[in-house]
């Protein structure tokens, strides 16, 4: 049935194999897509929501890399939200409640639309390896898909077992069967594999809820969006609701916990210690007699609600009778109960830079089959594999991102340098340099880099350029341009901020802490050239943020530099350390397992002191 | 987690299931559709359109009715045609192209409109019964939810086991589970079940066919509708096209036979006769070696392509093989194959009437779970069952159609009295009285019932008597109005029809088999009749069909009265036919088990002869 050799096969259709999907053949690959549900594709598995603290910064580097999920986000948003505006841009972080229906059709429409992307439905079982090489895939019915690369994005299908109080059966997720047969040959091939846990709330009706005694939440007034193309700002947003647990409710779940899988030992392996479900928060915060609950809307239309802050994997009657105490929720209908699901995944650390597998040569995985949790990580990983599977196969460069260039190369150099057992999310406290990983620069950082190796389109590139040209100008313009006592005094007397006696640039002054863009375009000056120029929302923002934390991004700028110096301290591939016995013995055994390609690498890998680098850059002659 | 008892359960969220539940819960009981996937909603399993020929009709009668599925079906309409156009009314069958995504989010979007309509989301797999009476259902985690009534609407899912080749794997549609447990109750309990087999075509790229080498079939260049309410009437359409199969296509098929499982015996199951597999065509029709494919949209977006009449079982290598012979074929991208399906249903002659099994009491049966193939039949099933399970509960009388008031009649007359053996699909030739049931009169016959009982809405109401004035005023004008023959000659003389002499009503000129409301509406007066009254296309449509056919539709109605008087001879429940020895062997047998109602539906049953129906009227005292 498949008459030729494709040059990428994704196995997975959710995040991760979506932008997989789309970015090897964008780039060129013949890519064939296979899934065990073609309905499915773009599924939110679990919340109907994009972005987040620092999620919402990868969606951003996503989308300027050239990747859809800021655009499907966007065309499927009910609601926008920039977290964390009160903090620095540093922690800017915006967020998008989305239309799980909507989202999913993009999704399937934006990948129809790629000329050489090929779909096919049926449950891969096993993979084609010849000469510890990819070889393609061979599917449930036995049919061979032969391809020069391969990329798993299995998510929470892999041997999934879901579990909801004592009862537990297999499934990849509520309705949706599991996937069998990759894990059992991968690890006869060597591979290390795994079991993670996560969970998901109830789903319920909207009708039965009593949204008056809850606190409406209402999306940003002037909304923002996450793509840097021209997708659609939102005119109408839909509200979420937030309300509270509360002793009682506690009480109540208590109740469940001798027939609870995470307490009675059913459930072994470990959940996302940042997304914990409702039992565990009490549990672990046994002080706190309230936790916040989010009520989110599934869609425009839907009566559907997603009750984020109460997954839990209690016995059904117990979280209903539970969540019925809850405020606004006494006569709650349920659509299903929450659950629990154990999966399979393999420990990142059996994987290079480029997300290919050191055992199996052009095997690439992405997602949660890395052990991470959330759309964000997952999306990103699909996009740098399905790069890197094109990029191998036509022998050029891998593209492989820094962790001062972008999260995604916190979040990939994270799991493969420490690995991960538990799943693992991103936090702006990952990366060291996030004073210049911000939301606002994804595409001045990222998208030159992609455009270069033809990815990102020229119309991108354009916006990119045109935003840089017209922000460093009017940085220029404030650094250069002087103002007069009369005008600004009036504002900083309004400021309490203290008066100048004679005129200096503006940019002094705009860099004091209280003065805002807002407050400069007071000027005439600034209005002036703001209106000649015909600056945009984006540049202004841009603009504000370059001058106003010139410092702190100029100083994250200097310690990246020192890092690149021992990032660029090769260390050559299959180096053996057990041979350094000035090395101590924990350092020799990690660094031989993970083999790190730089100094910097090595100084990253858990167990590894500032002792055993010095060893190492002596040995290397440094 | 079900505190409370509900009025009525519905099991399955398919075509019948989705009518079942809007029908009981409209009526006012409190109901709850529980479904294995709430996301799969009225999925179009098999191919993406809607009624046709007779299931056209079905489709207007469940539309007056105040079901769902025309309004469904014409939000989601990519074309519309009126087949048969060129044969008498009674023949005309509306059908549509449908978009597949639109079609089941529009279901479940109409689903969560109603009040009284809860939702849960879990398999069924057992049943609360409590002295042959329904009590509720069992779920699969074993939560058990109480009901007065239930309706199984089950589709292909009990037992469902998959075909394709010399693989079989269960499965209730491809990529979903198979539903267990029900039948093994159901048959503990008395019922006898039996398989049945159906299957459906592959699915493919678009993109991958040559459509410049086929037959575009485009809709209808003015589309109607199939609902009596206000739904948009289509001004753009999607075309399908045709393409035939070839003796080189029918030859690379038969290579596989030897592997079919339609021919080495895996497959015991009866098929739908009259949807055959394209191997069953070739094997049955062995002189033929062309056969029409029509390849049809699965969207207005997507490029997913249904090919409408290559439904095969056939090893999937084969499919491929084969289909890429087919003109227009030679690139296909297979996005699935095809595939037949194995399932277990409940021969219906175990239902009264209103599709309660005789055996538990408030239990119901609708859709393929009683042997019958198709939407339509499906959908019309699922509504009576909701609006019979609603006024039994509500101890009101039975809502049952009769041969000759709805093709809904002869479909479960047939099912009930009859059995079947085969998957059972109607046809025109099925309804002894089709001249009455029409597509264009199914709200006169049926929305004043519906209205009564309280499910037809009053718009629906008021809509369907300003139809019926109107047109009875404009059938009365046509009597009453005279002709001048000046006016009407040179019409008749373009008709070749013979000219008048002297005025007369314009009824006769009209009832000539050549002229049509047309050419009458070039007549000054009628044309000012119809602006005064400002009378629709569908008025003069309706005016039409009762003066050009009022022949034939005033014999039906004659023979349908005769057929009255016997549907008038009750026969008493339990009625103990072995006593009546003077019958023959066969029909005390049958009718022992079928226990008709009437001696008019004593008559059908198979088996029964005249001279078993006179011996019965004797004895009734006839």
């Amino acid at each position: 049935m498949f008459l030729e050799e494709y040059d990428v096969i994704v196995v997975g259709g959710g995040h991760a194999g979506a932008e997989a999907a789309a970015a090897a053949a964008n780039m060129g690959s013949k890519t064939l897509l296979v899934t065990m549900n073609l309905q499915t594709i773009g599924q939110m598995s679990c919340n109907p929501a994009m972005g987040g603290i620092a999620k919402g910064q990868i969606v951003r580097e996503i989308d300027a890399l050239g990747g859809y999920s800021g655009i499907i986000s966007d065309k499927s948003a009910i609601q926008f939200k920039m977290l964390n505006k009160s903090k620095g841009p540093a922690m800017w972080s915006p967020r998008s409640q989305n239309d799980r229906m909507r989202f999913a059709e993009e999704w399937r429409l934006a990948l129809e639309g790629i000329p050489k992307l090929d779909f096919y439905q049926e449950m891969v079982g096993g993979l084609l390896i010849e000469n510890n090489r990819i070889a393609g895939v061979k599917t449930s019915l036995g049919i061979e898909i032969r391809a020069r690369a391969v990329v798993l994005t299995n998510g929470t299908f892999l041997n999934g077992l879901i579990h909801i109080g004592e009862k537990q059966f297999g499934g990849g997720r509520a309705g949706e069967k599991a996937a069998t047969g990759i894990t059992e040959e991968l690890t006869s091939l060597g591979f290390e594999s795994g079991r993670m846990k996560t969970g998901t709330p109830p789903r319920v009706d909207g009708r039965s809820l009593d949204y008056s005694v809850m606190i409406p939440q209402p999306g940003d007034e002037r909304p923002e969006k996450f793509s840097y193309l021209n997708t659609p700002v939102l005119e109408v947003q839909r509200d979420c609701y937030m309300t509270h647990t509360s002793a009682l409710v506690h009480d109540l779940l208590r109740e469940g916990f001798d027939r609870s899988p995470m307490f009675n030992g059913r459930i072994k392996s470990i959940g996302p210690r940042y997304c914990p479900s409702i039992e565990d928060k009490i549990n672990r915060f046994a002080d706190k007699d309230s936790h916040q609950i989010f009520v989110e809307p599934e869609g425009w239309d839907t009566v559907e609600v997603y009750v984020n802050g109460f997954s839990t994997s209690l016995p059904e009657d117990v979280q209903f009778k539970a969540l019925r105490s809850v405020k606004g929720f006494e006569k709650v209908k349920f659509f299903r109960p929450g659950y629990a699901i154990e999966y399979d995944y393999f420990p990142p650390t059996q994987l290079k830079h480029t997300l290919e597998t050191k055992l199996v040569e052009n095997l690439y995985f992405a997602g949660q089959i890395n052990g991470t949790t959330g759309y964000e990580e997952a999306a990103s990983q699909g996009l740098m594999a399905g790069i890197n599977a094109h990029l191998k196969l036509n022998e050029k460069e891998p593209f492989v991102l820094k962790r001062d260039e972008a999260y995604i190369g916190v979040l990939i150099d994270d799991l493969i340098t420490k690995g991960t057992e538990e799943p693992y999310r991103m936090f702006t406290s990952r990366a060291e340099y996030r004073t210049l990983l911000r939301q606002d620069n994804a595409d001045l950082r990222l998208t030159p880099k992609s455009f270069a190796m033809g990815l990102a389109s020229e119309e991108r590139m354009k916006r990119m350029e045109r935003k840089e040209q017209k922000a460093a100008s009017f940085v220029s313009f404030f650094r250069e341009t002087s103002f007069r006592p009369e005008d600004i005094n009036p504002i900083l007397e309004r400021l309490d901020s203290s008066l100048v006696k004679q005129p200096d640039k503006m940019f002094k002054v705009f860099s004091r802490p209280h003065v805002t863009m807002d407050h400069m375009l007071q000027l005439e000056p600034v209005s002036r050239f703001v209106e000649e120029h015909d600056l945009d929302r984006e540049v202004l923002e841009q603009t504000e943020i370059q001058i106003k934390y010139s410092g702190y991004i100029e100083k994250e700028k200097l310690n990246a530099d020192k890092l690149h110096r021992l990032e660029n301290v090769q260390i050559p591939p299959n180096f053996d350390y057990s041979k350094l016995k000035s090395l101590s013995y924990e350092a020799r055994e990690k660094l031989n397992a993970i083999q790190p390609v730089t100094i910097a690498q090595a100084a990253r890998v858990s167990g590894v002191n500032p002792s055993d680098i010095s060893v190492l850059l002596v040995y290397l002659g440094r």
